[in-house]
């Protein structure tokens, strides 16, 4: 399937700056994009990546300076479908879940992110429209009704588990497989027990 | 099948005191066990309530005072297999989802929670004890091929997704079909949305 990846190329994975820095984000965030890039591929599909600007990786690069929304429906408005949109940071992608994702026969399958986003999307009906804006999976869901196109979900936690904020890096160093988990412990993080719970820590802090 | 319901009758969900009272807590505890039970009841399975105190619910309870993983491991010794442990607030749980852990044929199925628990297994395997202590997901998987047994897993966001911390509020307001859900509607609870993110927050409430 032809498969759309936005990818915020200038300043990606802001919420991770308590953490790490800018370079660092970067870093990480063209790591998780390999990653992503590399199961898509192995599953066959077709992906291009959608970007604010020039970026060097595994798939073709759509250039886009607008925001999410807007570079989205114009890669929707006139492409062939059935088009997938997969999230670039979506780190714990693996071939079985996006099987799951594609499997629905339905014009519009969605997944949520945790917090309500909308991870992944696959769209077969030509009238779907994107709105990333707040709780788009509610949104999303009310969208394929409002335009007459069938309805899947999918319950994916791999598909749920965007990579945002520090405390998402657990599920990352617990579940990931790939290049941004292998980023991460390069850079010095590990997974350590605190009040019978997981954290993601660098070595060298305390606490 | 056999179902395992662990509930703490003392002081559950401790870590929802910053936005609920003690009776507060209770209450919306007691709402989502008498959800997770429904939906097990209507899949055709038989739950028992394995609880730290005498509790009111629409199930057998086993009363055992001791901390989660000794009372589990008790229940499991000498039970006829197979047996499942299902975690009382997993307020997401609907029947397509217990069917997706009920599904694989090996000897010890375990479902990851958000930040490394366990919220869902099933037991085929006579060996195979629990241990809920730090990253418990790891531990588990880590269990199961010491003692031989065969291992599947399931990538589900419900499953994945306790209610423990304010913020997982928002999960369930989104996605949520039954009593916990009203409940908390019912105590003033709303989605707003903030920064490009959905927040729960109390009406009463500014910010």
């Amino acid at each position: 399937m032809r498969v759309l990846v936005p990818f915020d190329a200038r300043d990606p994975k802001t919420r991770l700056a308590p953490v790490l820095d800018g370079a660092q984000r970067r870093a990480f965030a063209d790591a998780t994009l390999a990653d992503v890039l590399e199961t898509l591929a192995a599953a066959g599909h077709e992906p291009t990546v959608l970007a604010t600007a020039p970026v060097d990786c595994e798939a073709p690069v759509a250039v886009d300076e607008r925001p999410l929304t807007p570079a989205v429906n114009a890669a929707l408005t006139g492409s062939e479908l059935p088009v997938a949109v997969v999230m670039a940071d979506l780190a714990l992608l693996t071939e079985a879940t996006l099987e799951r994702l594609m499997e629905p026969d339905a014009e519009v399958v969605a997944a949520p992110g945790v917090g309500g986003g909308t991870n992944a999307l696959v769209v077969r009906h030509p009238e779907f429209r994107v709105d990333y804006h707040g709780v788009s999976f509610r949104d999303h869901c009310e969208r394929a009704r409002a335009c007459g196109a069938s309805l899947a979900t999918v319950d994916s936690f791999r598909l749920a588990a965007d990579i945002d904020e520090p405390s998402d890096l657990v599920e990352l160093l617990l579940h990931g497989e790939g290049r941004a988990r292998q980023w991460l412990l390069g850079a010095g993080f590990e997974l350590v027990e605190r009040d019978d719970r997981a954290i993601a820590r660098r070595q060298d802090e305390t606490g």
